[in-house]
C-alpha cells in the first residue's frame, strides 16, 4: 500500500465517522421525510398527498382509526371542521427509524392550545407507524418557562 | 507503514464507524443517565438521589415550580399522596444532548393510568432540562393498537 492509498483510507475513515457524529444520513433523511409530511399534511391538509409519505399505517392515537385510511378520513375532518388548526413544530429529534416532533397546535389563532409530542417509525422511506401524547396548555403554570 | 499498521488503522477506522452508527457514545451515556434517574427518583422516589443526577434544572411540566427544588417537592409529594406510581419506560431514544423517553405511567396496580412522552436535555452529565406532555389513556380507542 503506498502513501496516496494510505492518505485515502484515513481520509474515507474520517468522513465516515463525522458523516454519523451527530445523526446520520438516514436521520436525516427521515426527519426531513416527516417534517415535510406535517407541513404538507397537518397543516395545509392536503389529504391527497398522504399516500406519497405514508405507508402501511399503524396508529396508536387512540381517537384515530386504524391505517392511512383512518389518517385521511381524520385530515377531511380537520380541513372541514378545524380549517384554521396549525401545528408549529417546536423540535425535531431523530433516533434510527424514529423521528420525534415536539409540538405547538392551535385549533384557531390566539388560542393557548395543545402541547404534542408525536413519534413516527419511518421504513423504506415512508412513514409506517404513529404514536402521540396530547395536552391542554393549562391557562395558569408554576413556573414562568412555558410547556416548550 | 506495514501491513499490521495498516490493519490495525482499518480496525480501529471500523470500531468507530460501527460505534457512531446507531447511538454515539454520549447519547448512550445520556440514555444510561436518564433511565437510572427515572427507576431511581421516579420509581423509588428516592428524594436524596436527585443532586446526583440533577443540575440547575429548567423545568417545563406547568405543574411543578422551577428546578431541582421543584423536583425534590414534586417527588416528595408523590411518595406521600401516590406511594404506588410505578412508570414504565416503554421506548428510550436519544438525539445529541436530548434523551425521550415514551412512558405508561399508573398511579396505583389496576389504574388505565397516563400516556407520557418526558424530554430531558443533559449537560456535563447532568438533567439540566424537562418538557413533558402527558395523557389519560382513555377507556375506549379508535383502533386496537394500544398507545403503546
Amino acid at each position: 500500500m503506498n502513501k496516496a492509498r494510505i492518505a485515502l483510507l484515513a481520509a474515507a475513515c474520517l468522513f465516515a465517522t463525522t458523516a454519523l457524529a451527530g445523526n446520520s444520513a438516514k436521520e436525516e433523511a427521515n426527519k426531513k421525510l416527516v417534517t415535510e409530511f406535517y407541513e404538507k399534511v397537518l397543516n395545509q391538509k392536503d389529504v391527497a398527498a398522504i399516500d406519497r409519505y405514508v405507508g402501511p399505517y399503524k396508529q396508536h392515537n387512540p381517537m384515530a382509526p386504524d391505517g392511512a385510511e383512518g389518517l385521511k378520513g381524520y385530515i377531511g375532518y380537520l380541513k372541514e371542521n378545524s380549517p384554521q388548526f396549525k401545528a408549529e413544530i417546536k423540535k425535531v429529534l431523530a433516533d434510527g427509524d424514529f423521528v420525534i416532533l415536539h409540538v405547538h397546535a392551535v385549533p384557531a389563532p390566539g388560542a393557548r392550545g395543545l402541547a404534542i409530542v408525536d413519534i413516527f417509525k419511518v421504513a423504506n422511506g415512508k412513514l409506517v407507524e404513529h404514536w402521540d401524547v396530547i395536552q391542554e396548555i393549562p391557562e395558569k403554570a408554576a413556573n414562568n418557562n412555558g410547556m416548550f
